[in-house]
């Protein structure tokens, strides 16, 4: 009789791999701050002596969500105007644009896509300065920009992302901060907070009962909340298979608010801060039409929906909450698909590196 | 006995002022060729002398998508870097950026919109070239801004946005096209497509049965079809409720495409251009998992679909295909609604001056 080999018990449970990432969030963090920052910061002060003036950002999926924290960052820290490229300008319609001035951050877990890499490649024949922030240094990405910031996330295996949001945003955050002249001082504690939301992952199951049978969800937010809100809408999607609609508070108003009823739930990711002051009066709105409305926020607007999830907000800079805030919603995504008896790790479809022209 | 007055009887149908505004598009845009387009060259020319560098669109709901196109027209047409505003970032957060060189546009239909007023302001006193793009001249939103441009679409009384939008492309490719110098020659023949196209309102309503139980739907395109996705999404969403969820093919592999199967059907505006070569890849993905799916697009490509809509492009430049491609996804917003035994001028919640700030 030969003995079977010894099986790992976990090594068929749905979602291990997601899981696992999500957990490690703190130490990439962690690593991020202590052993990354001084990279980043030196990569900030060469970009600051090219004295940029507008900044372009060009990402896809999760990536994108990151570029539009970017966006928030930049604007509101330090008064630069932004935009977010629509990259078949370049790779499609072969524009010419004058890019002079012009720092263009492309953002790309993989560092793989082609058409990253192309567009990258145009912006830096076009006079840009170019940045990469990605979580491969030997990337094609990374090789076609004049500068790279590595996110030092560790391999990602599961295709929902999550490790390289959070450290996506940690790393942007440090970047812009230093190409003002700031020391990012706001993000010390980050680490240690992320320990205690992943601690909190019964909550969020009971939170995901609600979702179980949902046809339909909208996340809703405003400021620096809204990238979070579009990320947890697409992390929800690609596991749960749930149609998520994300939309800033302000343009709920001008349409999709129709669609808001008993039966559409909404999450309202509302800051600490001058973005969650500015959602007031859409969750007035939702709470007027008698809406299914859940708070990821502070505790004084939990209490005020039909259920939550509180977040610590005691010294925390409203401009470093999203590396916070995303986590429960991660978690979210990853309950809601386990109650509905499917597996986080194995989307229908996705490949981890797209390849895209 | 007192005789009744006389009613009219189409006073009670469903849809009608909708229906009629949809069916005015053709007469919206000669009016604009005939009448609009010399003050609207007058204005481009004024803003050419200023020669601005960069350009940032800010607007909401349908006027978002309008701007979204005309980022596209700078982009291609012009080789100007472009950004979306984050409206936010100065209303809420009170960011002071730096806009010299920058032409801020504001497209608002009824120019009356609290936030976009003050962002308009804000962009003014920051050393901006301010163009406001709007329904009404008398408008708060062009009383603040140094140039505007009247779209002359007439009152718009539906609450679902259609012929200010039409008009909205048109007004904005005709001033893009004068600010580099051509005349917009392109766009003669629209006006008497648009009314071939409402013509064919029967091909539309056998379309739109088979979204009458529609649960959710996925909307696609690339380049300058993707504006024309956003846009029907928010259409099908306020008139009808179905979750509509657009993306742009690249994106739509990201991630979504794991939520489109058998129940999710999808739509893909293929433009007859670079931008409907760049979708190939996406639709042969959609094929290949059996989704269902309908093109809105040229004749060899509807052919290939599940169902579809031919649209006319002999002759039809892909960048002024958005102003006619939207109106079959305008008719089918208004059938899939009618069919669902719901009133499209009726949205619930909706007010046609949205009062966030």
């Amino acid at each position: 009789m030969t003995p079977t080999p010894p099986q790992d018990p976990d090594s068929e449970r749905p979602g291990r791999i997601m899981s696992r990432e999500m957990a490690e969030q703190p130490a990439v963090l962690r690593r991020l701050l202590d052993t990354g920052a001084p990279a980043i910061r030196e990569t900030a002060e060469r970009v600051a002596e090219r004295k940029p003036r507008f900044v372009l950002l060009t990402a896809r999926g999760t990536s994108d969500h990151a570029a539009l924290y970017a966006k928030y960052l930049l604007e509101v820290r330090l008064g630069m105007p932004c935009g977010l490229a629509s990259m078949s300008t370049i790779t499609a319609y072969g524009a010419k644009p004058d890019l002079r001035d012009v720092l263009v951050v492309t953002v790309s877990q993989s560092g793989g896509s082609p058409d990253l890499v192309a567009s990258a490649q145009a912006a830096r024949e076009a006079g840009a300065i170019t940045l990469a922030v990605t979580n491969n240094p030997d990337s094609p990405l990374a090789a076609v920009s004049q500068h790279h910031i590595d996110i030092l996330a560790g391999p990602e295996r599961a295709l929902p992302a999550t490790k390289t949001y959070t450290a996506s945003l940690l790393a942007l955050y440090l970047f812009v901060e230093r190409l003002g002249g700031s020391d990012g001082a706001a993000a010390v504690s980050l680490p240690e907070l992320a320990a205690g939301l992943l601690a909190r992952q019964d909550e969020v199951k009971a939170l995901a009962a609600r979702y179980r049978f949902a046809e339909r969800m909208v996340i809703t937010s405003r400021g620096y909340g809204y990238p979070t809100a579009k990320e947890a809408a697409l992390k929800l999607m690609e596991t749960s298979y749930i149609p998520a609609l994300a939309y800033s508070g302000a343009d709920l108003l001008h349409g999709p608010l129709a669609m808001v009823d008993n039966i559409s739930p909404v999450i309202a990711v509302v800051t600490d801060g001058r973005g969650g002051e500015a959602l007031q009066p859409v969750l007035d709105r939702l709470r007027g039409r008698g809406a299914d409305l859940v708070v990821i926020g502070p505790k004084a607007q939990v209490e005020q929906a039909s259920a939550g999830f509180v977040l610590p907000t005691d010294g925390v800079a409203e401009e470093v909450q999203p590396i916070l805030e995303i986590i429960p919603l991660q978690l979210l995504a990853y309950e809601v698909t386990i109650a509905r008896g499917q597996d986080p790790d194995a989307p229908r479809a996705l490949a981890k590196v797209t390849e895209t022209r």
